[in-house]
């Protein structure tokens, strides 16, 4: 469920931007478990002085999306009030054929921490127009199969994200700033200029990036340490580049391990909603 | 999707009140085509001043009605913002073994057109109480095998629901003032010392009575007009009361036969989501 003035902002982004983000955020947490996507139920509270063209945009912006996932828009309900836009869209998904679905419990000590693509400054663009990680985790799941031990999607921030695994999976993820290093987006340093926060921090934090932090298992791992690596599927017809950035061990919550070898904890500071 | 000021009002309503009626509008929409409701993904935006026990009390609610339906809260999204409170349930049902879903569309001319239950008044307390009809949805399919039409629920209003049936089927419904009198409820009187309107319009219009709308072939009905009737299951083990309110013809849109043997256009007015 995306909500306006917290997920989108309706005075700024098109509706076919927001419907797009909303689709793609759904999408994204079928990747986050390797599943396939197979039908959408679309439902949103329009605010009452939107047109017809405004709330048809909505879909617009979603259909080009479910139409490359082969994933089916098959209803829903549609409703108006005096307050902000909500837009929410339902996905039923169910396992590709010989897969199971990846859990985010599965991590173990020894395990490797790793994630897809860069990190940090989504909101200039990228939590907007980010393809969601379907295939990806297809390719990783069958590249690693049977060494894939857990995965979610970065939606919340890799702080909040992977102390959850952590939590889930009831051991200790060591972050490597070695690692990390390798993943701050242009974007994260982007704004870290504009204003007091590092670029690490942009990208252990902001959030909205939607991609895959997994674990591997110990023997899965080409890299003796934290590093960029590659995985090709067994048909050989994808390779997954991603980078390790840390590692499972005995213990608990989300710890990083900076360039002088000093080990501190990582407060969780993304996105967090919050009921008191 | 329920939103506060539209379907509910969080200044009077319990969470556990309007937990409730979020899963049994979207149970009810499968009683409406005779599925069997199995999952329910639920998914909320609390106003950012709720207090944990107020979320929980939505999902307090909704538990004996999903436990009754033996249908499981498998998941959902929870959000918080500065705007008023959104409830969406998304049902996953499948259909009963041995039964087609029942659609809107298949009213033909000489259709018996029924009811279940009383209309109007709703707002008065059914709309938060009702008993979604599913079970006497399966009941109405297998006691009328084959000559069960078409099917709806009567939320929006038996005048919008009927209208957009014989708009999806391309045919007119003839409702009957002396059917339509054995259903308007002791709420709808009630109703009408308050207002201007009579009874009858709120039986029409009021909306949100959860009833079943449903179409029968000619040869389904044991009356030859306007009156109550009961059908009883195969297996003999339950009776559904219903109620002939009209009968379908050639044409299209919806129509009323008065007292005195007038017959005028019905105006569907009962609750829209309006879009510029």
């Amino acid at each position: 469920m995306l909500m306006d003035g917290v997920d989108f902002d309706a005075r700024i982004h098109t509706p076919q931007q927001i419907g797009r983000k909303a689709l793609a955020v759904s999408l994204s947490d079928c990747a986050a478990m390797a599943v396939r996507p197979r039908w959408v139920s679309v439902t949103v509270a329009l605010p009452d002085n939107w047109s017809i063209e405004q709330a048809q945009g909505l879909y617009l912006g979603m259909e080009p999306l479910a139409e490359a996932h082969c994933c089916r828009i098959i209803g829903g309900d549609t409703n108006s009030w005096s307050q902000g836009l909500v837009i929410e869209t339902c996905v039923v998904a169910e396992p590709w054929p010989g897969l199971e679905p990846v859990r985010r419990g599965g991590v173990r000590p020894g395990d490797w921490i790793c994630v897809t693509g860069v990190l940090g400054g989504s909101l200039a663009g990228h939590h907007l127009e980010f393809e969601p990680a379907v295939a990806t985790a297809f390719n990783l799941a069958t590249g690693f199969k049977g060494r894939l031990k857990a995965m979610m999607d970065i939606s919340d921030g890799l702080s909040i994200d992977a102390a959850r695994m952590a939590r889930a999976s009831a051991c200790t993820i060591q972050l490597e700033e070695a690692g990390l290093g390798l993943v701050v987006s242009d974007a994260a340093i982007a704004a870290s200029r504009a204003d007091h926060r590092t670029p690490l921090e942009h990208a252990l934090h902001d959030g909205e990036d939607f991609e895959l932090l997994f674990a591997l298992a110990p023997e899965a791992a080409t890299a003796l340490g934290p590093g960029q690596a590659a995985v090709t599927t067994p048909a050989g017809n994808a390779v997954v580049a991603y980078t390790v950035i840390g590692r499972a061990e005995k213990g608990e919550g989300l710890w990083l391990l900076d360039m002088s070898g000093h080990r501190r904890r990582i407060e969780p500071a993304g996105w967090q909603h919050f009921v008191k």
